[in-house]
């Protein structure tokens, strides 16, 4: 498992700067459920080996709404804020899946990226598909109804997972969407009582696919 | 009004990645209110000479949010998005005053970045800086109510034009702040009604900074 296979660029970086990023990356292993990453502490940066990882921003009264999520070959920038002195944000990290990840130390990747171009551009093309993830988040929330948005939630949910029922509290699904917890219970209640889901307690089983997709066009 | 005055990394260029810029870039300028780049049009970087620029996004129903302000100095990467393939959003920039802009051609960028690291650095935290200002609207948008979000507009107005009297229509704030103009009416009024603005055809007065201060941390 090593970090040449996983790292999409490392044919263009020069010997020594491939020696220096690898001697200062750390293999880690997280659980399903573990917090990885928190606030302005700069760790490092992250690259999935496997499992998947969620990065959501929290309200200070504690409510959560998912930015992203990483699955294999994904690298976080935003868990080595302190890398990009412009990165005047924070984003919390935490396990979605058992997963296992590198750790790539921030102050090595900057030093490498000073004298590699394409590192920095390949920089550039990570920073801009997650802006691109969070664009698509603002024209979410800004202009599609809740009903919509949780439909296109519980679609995205099962295409991730390849199942149709999910294992996923009520409580999860208003930290993903940035909602409280009665209102998703709300909706889900009109959506079960139109036959497109079923619920139980800890999952949530689209039972008409076609019924449910079709909220989000109406 | 040379190119090499404004661009903050000039000195980082070698003398041909600098002729291959300046001799790529061309001078603009635009009137209040012209509409400077739309959609997927790949125009080019834009740097601001002198004036301000807003950029926004827009609903399929034509509802507008301003992402962020520019102003002199500042670089818009968005209107080429050309130049990095992982930017799938699209941005409105208008113009907000009369402003004198540079357009760097996208290709040439992308070209002189390909070989230049503090280039490429550079604009990673240039992007950073406009995901910085995404992230605080997110976070606006999702946890601030109408009240706090509309009183820091008008404050924050007040400080960019350096007068307590707004030349702005109340439609205008909705497209700013992504609401309809007959919600901002009505907060508008309640300020008026409260003593912490004065509202005439085309403007608004804040008579009372402190109270109107107070409602953000209320």
């Amino acid at each position: 498992m090593d970090i040449s296979v996983y790292f999409p660029i490392w044919g263009k970086l020069d010997s020594n700067q491939q020696d220096l990023l690898s001697s200062n990356t750390k293999k880690l292993h997280f659980e399903k459920g573990d917090l990885i990453h928190t606030g302005a502490d700069c760790m490092g940066l992250l690259l999935v080996i496997s499992g998947q990882l969620r990065a959501y921003t929290v309200s200070e009264e504690g409510r959560e709404i998912t930015m992203y999520r990483l699955f294999e070959r994904d690298m976080c920038l935003f868990s080595a804020s302190c890398m990009i002195h412009s990165i005047q944000f924070d984003i919390t990290v935490s396990a979605e899946k058992n997963s296992d990840v590198f750790l790539i130390s921030a102050e090595i990747y900057r030093k490498v990226m000073e004298s590699s171009a394409p590192l920095a551009m390949f920089t550039n093309e990570v920073m801009a598909s997650r802006f691109s993830d969070v664009m698509w988040l603002i024209d979410q929330i800004m202009w599609k109804s809740f009903d919509k948005r949780l439909a296109e939630f519980l679609i995205d949910e099962s295409n991730i997972e390849g199942t149709n029922i999910l294992k996923i509290t009520q409580e999860e699904i208003g930290n993903h969407t940035g909602n409280p917890r009665e209102v998703v219970t709300r909706m889900l209640k009109y959506f079960q009582n139109e036959g497109m889901v079923r619920l139980s307690r800890g999952s949530v089983e689209i039972t008409d696919i076609k019924k449910l997709s079709a909220v989000i066009s109406k």
